[in-house]
């Protein structure tokens, strides 16, 4: 008997998304537990003290150990499915567009979704605002990176879909909403739609 | 007959020492290729058309195939080893710890450094020295989540010295040069410790 799995999310999040697209590909029950990060409620001693001491969602408690970082969680469902290369160089290039969608796309295009279409633009901070050009840049600089890798092949790493996919689909499908306009990234486009269609696709 | 190794880097940074102790540490051989980042020569058409289209350094270059990202280089060379967890949960707990460094610990004690020891805070953009307090205090909550997460352990994930512990090691032992004082990290301290008495361990 396995044992139970929770998501601790904000489903609003993209980071949280990614994680019940996993589930729901490959077919595992998920228990949602909601907290509303703008009313601060992954801040407060309880959820500190027991979730996760970084103070942010997603986590994933799987019976009664937690696993926070929305891909590591991504990868602990995913572990010895197809969802994760048996290739040795596949699996670490998988890796590569994880950790490159956590460095290099996440803080640009989900935060200025955040920013924008959640905390709103006449509440950010004169630093946050000042911000807002780089992380306009570097998001679209990402986007381009994306589409270029793409214009060959089908998925981001090996000739399946894997967790790379998902991980960088999550905010990228929504990266109209933080002001990024996808209309010159055709391949990314076309790749959008190719996630959408595997079965087992959940709406976020 | 496995491929030969060739590790592009920039040596004085934390990423692409990550990838030279993990292979020490496995008495794998690494060929070593420098490029001056201060110098842009990670920008030029030939490295972005060849070796990496992100224009960063580490890659580590397997055969003809190429592999950003340090954590990704690092997983790739340890695979199969005693530096990754056998254990599924302490595996991927291991990659939250590594997501946890790119994320949170990264860009602020590894940013702070390079633009305080290497750049020189007399030439840093207006842009960039508005960051600084946000990330002196982002890069400071970080090494205190290290701290306590240290108190009852040895290290990161499970019981043994994985990749986790490489990977947070590298900017972690040179936070100093960034302006962070360890002294309040006593945990982070005696971890510091034990990763340089581990056999094969290299300085950076």
């Amino acid at each position: 008997m396995a044992a139970p799995l929770v998501l601790h999310e904000y489903s609003a999040s993209g980071n949280c998304y990614k994680i019940r697209l996993t589930a729901a590909l490959l077919g595992v029950p998920l228990e949602r537990r909601e907290y509303d990060i703008l009313k601060g409620e992954t801040r407060t001693p309880e959820f500190l003290g027991t979730v996760n001491g970084n103070g942010r969602i997603p986590v994933l408690q799987i019976g009664d150990r937690f696993l926070p970082e929305s891909n590591a969680a991504c990868f602990y469902l995913a572990d010895g499915t197809r969802l994760i290369p048996n290739d040795r160089f596949e699996r670490a290039d998988m890796l590569r567009w994880m950790f490159f969608e956590q460095y290099n796309h996440e803080p640009n295009v989900a935060t200025l979704r955040f920013w924008l279409a959640f905390v709103g633009e006449e509440r950010l901070t004169d630093a946050q605002r000042a911000q807002i050009p780089a992380k306009r840049a570097a998001g679209a600089a990402a986007l381009k990176l994306m589409d270029d890798h793409l214009a060959g092949r089908d998925w981001f790493a090996g000739k399946e879909m894997s967790l790379a996919d998902v991980a960088l689909y999550a905010y990228t499908h929504v990266a109209g909403e933080g002001g990024f306009d996808l209309s010159g990234c055709p391949h990314v486009g076309k790749w959008l739609s190719r996630v959408a269609a595997e079965p087992g696709y959940v709406v976020m």
